[in-house]
């Protein structure tokens, strides 16, 4: 009569361990648990002493707010950057997306969030005085706001807006429109309606 | 123009490790990366040293080869447990699946594989000698193969029953039948056959 107790109390904290992960239970974790005692002994220290190292050692950029082994992360340093457009995104997650699509050649603002009263998230838990300090000191040309397209979202292009337009320089957003893909039967009419206002000359 | 590099190469490495687990992929290993970014470095110290503990520090049962904390594992200590019925399992997962049924009062026996010829694993590389042993010296009184019912679970069974076979022990193999909450029209032709032929007295 084991039930949770697996025989070993070294197996059953591993497992309570990685039950803590998103989206992983505890069967998933058991599984996981059972694959890394299969794994050598080197292995499993190479696997554990990575994350906590990312954990302990990793630093965000003083400029943008992104995750960076450096002060100043890869893309803030990078000469070819073009440092007066500034994207603005809730996370790290955000700047891996957009810097997947290769079309953005500025650099990022991570606000470590996004407006949401119903989390209790307002606007002075994000970080967004370092990116006024740009915009006082005239080190933006554009801000280009990337945020998701939920309320939370646009509750926050929407204050960043009011707040940052006395500045007068471009504020944009990302195109809304039907996915590359989509079928336009399937697309919902708030986007399709949108994409209809938006149409952009067709070019080859 | 990062793609997989993540602009730190801390994230990389910890995002590399992840997506060694089965069934993570490359976007699951960055969520749980970004995851553990975010709870605090006591956490994650304790998330890594806790699988590293348990890859370094966990035994086998010298009797059964379940893992164990110690030389013995809990259940063939137990001495309210029946140490001269075993059954016989593939892995420690079965041990637990068997375990939560609270159905077993006896003791296990892991070996540790199944006979997969298509995988070059043969009785050679089964746990099945220690077994044998306690067959040789009268401590067994029945032996149930709870082995998956796939052909390499046939295979091990034939195996294992040949080998044993001059004991006069009794062997037995885990009823096959129709699953409980099954609907008949849904069940296999194999196992609705098996089950009809190995019908068992109606009791209330």
């Amino acid at each position: 009569m084991l039930n949770d107790s697996y025989s070993s109390k070294l197996l059953q904290n591993a497992v309570a361990e990685l039950a803590k992960l998103p989206g992983v239970g505890n069967r998933t974790a058991l599984r996981l648990a059972l694959h890394l005692l299969s794994k050598s002994s080197e292995d499993v220290n190479i696997f554990g002493s990575t994350i906590i190292k990312m954990r302990d050692e990793i630093k965000y950029c003083n400029s943008c707010n992104n995750i960076s082994d450096t002060e100043l992360c890869e893309i803030c340093a990078n000469p070819v950057r073009n440092a007066k457009l500034i994207c603005v995104v809730e996370s790290i997650k955000d700047v891996i997306a957009v810097e997947k699509t290769d079309q953005f050649k500025g650099i990022y603002h991570v606000l470590g969030g996004i407006i949401s009263p119903m989390d209790g998230v307002g606007p002075d838990d994000l970080k967004i005085r370092n990116l006024e300090q740009k915009l006082e000191q005239g080190k933006v040309d554009e801000l280009v706001l990337a945020l998701s397209t939920t309320m939370e979202g646009d509750t926050t292009n929407y204050y960043l807006f009011k707040r940052f337009s006395k500045f007068n320089k471009p504020i944009t957003v990302l195109a809304r429109g039907v996915s590359i893909g989509d079928e336009l039967e399937y697309a919902d009419e708030l986007t399709l309606g949108r994409s209809i206002i938006n149409r952009v000359p067709f070019s080859l």
